[in-house]
């Protein structure tokens, strides 16, 4: 079938509005017709051309939400007409990490997702018969797209999709790494590096935990309105000091916070998040995403004084069996996700909302289709 | 009084066994008479002049067993005739980190500590007059010792001071990596880096955690019947690979092993321990202590695949809390501490022990005043 698409044929070049060719769902797949998706740094990343494993042309997306049109051979957990939300951390429940009880990590599309194909090899994209890839195993710039059935979790269909489509990346990255990578508690101190769609969901994750002091931190402080709006008690702007800024929020709490949150990418400020943690307990988590070849560092004094450093992918959420209750938890009032939305536009606009991104002048932008 | 003790006069040269003065305990402080000391690789560390912080002249001597002699105003928990272990890490039981639950990392005597002082500021050390620096809160390497009764583990008299001297600092902090930073449990997965004291007692520890599979690592395979003795289910030479430490480990396990330990002080050491831990929940403890300057680093990838970094000083353990119930352990056979002492002498050898340990052919030599 045929199906409008923003295609990045190159690093580096904006996404070109085409009519692509989408061949049917095989066993184990779904068509899926996308609704609403979301952009996010890590499109951006690797459009840019940082993202070693990038591959051209492709289908960029990964933060979608829609409605299946077609199954595959085998499927059997959804049916056209279900309300969707595409996973780039598939969950099978079958696979030594989705068994564990220790991970979110599922692996059983792993290999070909990162090689940008379907689980058997192939793609199902193409323009003017060339093909072209899939992308973190979800591609929602097109207006239908295939995924594996393991990638899909099913949820209500009452749900406003332009709002939960952010919980098929950034809302649930942030969320999932306050409750299940870093376990904040009551009364805990947290800093917050960044203060993108991650960044701001990693606040209104601690103020759920009931945070003690949350402590936002970003050189743009025309950011800092909203992250009070979601419950940050300090907003620090680093190029307002001349001395480090983990020695900025040491001094603040006396000792550093019980948790960190990098949601950047920058290897130098995931130093300075790990810097600033409590000694003897505290802990930081890296979101971000790094450039190609960028490297993290720090004295090992830093960890054998007790701080932890760890990291999460979609926060640590089992899509299919967690997300269908976070939308409901959207739909209570309980994750806020309209303040995220500050743009929409449909998908001949795409290109604007990088551009909006990149001068962080949006939040997220989201696309209808 | 007089007290005979090997000093170091200065970096890189050996200890001189001398007669020094010892001044009387001041409030809160205990005169200790050493009986045994264990010579370890921080004492050779300091002594050779990679220790940042390292004070000349000094009293090395970290690991330690003896005799309360005589207690300063205010001492209320030890008298004389009660036979206790120096503690490197104190435990106060009222600051804010004895108190949180979460740490052994007590801050009651840590900055002055760290100066080579005792909590007053002074030493009580001197030398033709002189003031001679304490070293870790210890200084063993003296007949007799002033040490702040926080810093002093009350033990069982019947315990074999030879051998329990070394819960002082090896033996305690391997062990407790395993049960208090890792919480290594039934089934799991281990690497140890390097055989020393430590990484021997990481081993013995897995084995009593009943950890699955023990990998030992170093590259002296003179360790290996020792650490087979004590556990280890494999034992690797890196040198009889020749591609990278980690890549052989997480062949030999699939996805990597649960935990990993680094019991050397080398960052490039402390890179692939990180880099052998299992995708997705792995997770690497820092034990051994890298010389100044130095930096660990890694792609920040391998923490947003689920790998945690981490520290341990003095294995987690609160000394004055659990040492005596350690001690009661080693006594009923359940900490092996026999097989470690391998060298036994006079404290006029005391520089032969540090030449065994650098040669690799001692794990543990042990001095007798």
């Amino acid at each position: 079938m045929k199906s409008r698409a923003a295609v990045a044929f190159a690093a580096g070049q904006p996404l070109q509005i085409v009519e692509i060719d989408v061949a049917p769902p095989k066993a184990g797949e779904v068509l899926v017709k996308i609704t609403h998706t979301g952009i996010c740094h890590t499109d951006a990343f690797t459009l840019g051309g940082e993202d070693p494993e990038g591959l051209f042309p492709v289908v960029l997306g990964h933060e979608g939400a829609g409605i299946v049109v077609d199954v595959g051979e085998g499927v059997t957990s959804v049916k056209p007409g279900d309300h969707v939300i595409p996973l780039y951390t598939a969950e099978c429940g079958k696979c030594e990490f989705c068994t564990s009880g220790k991970t979110n990590l599922c692996v059983a599309v792993r290999a070909t997702q990162g090689k940008g194909v379907m689980p058997d090899g192939t793609t199902r994209f193409s323009y003017n018969g060339q093909p072209i890839y899939h992308y973190m195993g979800c591609s929602t710039f097109s207006e239908y797209t295939v995924v594996a059935e393991v990638s899909l979790a099913k949820v209500n269909p009452e749900a406003n999709p332009e709002h939960v489509c952010l919980l098929g990346c950034g809302v649930t990255t942030g969320i999932g790494a306050v409750h299940n990578t870093a376990k904040v508690a009551e009364g805990d101190s947290v800093a917050v590096f960044g203060l993108g769609g991650i960044g701001l969901a990693v606040i209104q994750g601690a103020r759920q935990a009931k945070a003690g002091r949350i402590i936002a931190i970003d050189t743009n402080p025309s950011k800092f309105a909203l992250a009070r709006e979601f419950g940050a008690t300090d907003c620090v702007n680093p190029k307002d000091f001349d001395k480090p800024i983990q020695q900025v929020i040491v001094e603040m709490t006396g000792w550093g916070v019980d948790h960190s949150f990098e949601c950047i990418g920058n290897v130098d400020v995931m130093r300075a998040a790990l810097e600033c943690a409590h000694r003897g307990w505290g802990q930081s988590v890296i979101i971000g995403v790094a450039g190609a070849g960028k490297e993290i560092s720090t004295r090992p004094f830093q960890l054998v004084t007790g701080r932890k450093w760890m990291g999460t992918a979609f926060g640590g959420v089992k899509g299919r069996s967690q997300l269908p209750g976070m939308v409901e938890d959207a739909m209570a009032g309980r994750i806020e996700l309209a303040p995220f939305v500050t743009h929409t536009m449909g998908l001949e606009q795409i290109n604007e909302a990088f551009e909006l991104m990149h001068e962080g002048k949006s939040i997220r932008s989201v696309v209808h289709f």
